[in-house]
């Protein structure tokens, strides 16, 4: 789908509509903000939106559906979570039970979608700054490592924040601190740097999901709060029923990374 | 109270607590942050935390309590919503029917309560920036209005963003701009200079809420997104039953304003 490199995040979300795109979402539609997504029933919802409330930095809301209508109106108006994606993750008591490429045959009316920042948008501002993102320069995914600083508990779901980690020089990381803090809906600037011990985390050659990559000499490990941290939580709250994204096959939503900029929600910044 | 001005928020708490404290608490507690309450019942709480989520610059949360809890266990731990504030405002069908100085005898099992931040924290910031503020310089309430600017609805809930003026000189609306676009969880930067018609203002001199203040040569006004925007969309959705924070009768927490710089939450900012 190298065709979709260049296209527009509504031209993604027809190509899964009409079942031409089953793959993951990196690297197309370039510019435009992608996003996580989890759909609870609506008697889980408020715990879930306190818990992400609590925690904006793993848990960043870029948009939040009402019960039972799957538009969600300020990322992507007239999109339809139901069959906007490449792929879902369909979970049962916190079970994995199916991964299917659209949801009309699960959708329920009480489901509420959240949709939540991902780490492509800050990657992309710092690749058009020139400091390096090593697991894109690998080919590879990023590391992240469940770590010892628990998120603030809201009602049923707890659980460790979920880090990402990119090396970085120590200049590299004074100026990729300061990119990523204009960019609070999509993690903001990093939770930590060096000693991985630090934080709980015992290997930093074996992450607890994605690869492993190259730290090179003068370079130390820089940490940002990561969007697999609320998957993780759901997974240990186990909802009776639950949908995620597939990882790495995303929402693309209709807004620009630039939209994300400052502490103006896109809507504002347009009016 | 004017031993309190350079008290903590622990202070004021007790202050109030003890029933010692009933009357206003701006230039109370300097440095700490203050903030606007409302307590919803759990049925009605989703559509107003999603309505936050969906507008953050009139309504930046700042903590959210779960059913039935009292305590805002990240602004001031220990705390007790039932009784540390000066006073109240008790609201049924819409309707203000009492404003008690404490709750004990309308507390219910399942009121959620949200703390929601308030331009406090900006003017100080400001005002040590050597910024004039112009209602504090002339001792009146800041002047307030309903816009033609629409929040984004949520549920039962909708109405126009009501915004704060304070008029301010052409270097100085940059300068100020760069400040409170630090504070996004204090309403951030502002949304509007010059001509009040553009957002729908028909007489400067008139505000909806708040006293007019003067606007000399070679100023213009300055508006920002207002923490009064909440209670008048609550004042439309008519909940059954809802209380407030008596208007300039705050919550106060154990946050220092430094705190609310940047995009870390203040909990990540200490761990």
């Amino acid at each position: 789908m190298s065709s979709l490199r260049h296209a527009t995040g509504l031209d993604v979300r027809r190509a899964c509509q009409r079942g031409e795109l089953t793959g993951p979402t990196p690297g197309l539609a370039l510019g435009f903000v992608q996003a996580n997504l989890v759909l609870l029933p609506k008697d889980w919802a408020f715990d879930f939106l306190l818990f992400c409330q609590r925690n904006p930095k793993p848990c960043p809301l870029l948009d939040v559906t009402e019960a039972g209508n799957p538009e969600p109106a300020l990322a992507a108006p007239g999109a339809d979570l139901r069959t906007d994606l490449p792929a879902y993750r369909v979970w049962r008591d916190g079970e994995l039970v199916d991964e299917p490429t659209d949801l009309r045959g699960v959708w329920r009316d009480d489901l509420v979608g959240f949709l939540i920042g991902c780490s492509f948008t800050f990657e992309s501002a710092l690749i058009e700054d020139g400091i390096p993102v090593r697991h894109i320069e690998q080919g590879v995914n990023v590391p992240m490592y469940r770590t010892s600083i628990d998120c603030v508990p809201a009602g049923r779901f707890r659980g460790p924040m979920v880090v990402s980690m990119r090396p970085l020089t120590p200049p590299d990381t004074l100026r990729a601190t300061q990119i990523c803090a204009k960019y609070p809906r999509v993690h903001g600037a990093p939770v930590h740097f060096g000693s991985p011990e630090a934080i709980g985390i015992t290997n930093i050659q074996k992450p607890d999901y994605g690869d492993p990559v190259e730290i090179r000499a003068g370079e130390a490990p820089v940490f940002w709060a990561c969007g697999v941290t609320p998957q993780a939580v759901l997974a240990r709250a186990k909802p009776p029923f639950a949908i995620t994204h597939k990882p790495g096959h995303m929402f693309v939503t209709d807004w620009h990374d630039r939209d994300l900029e400052g502490d103006n929600s896109p809507r504002i910044a347009r009016s």
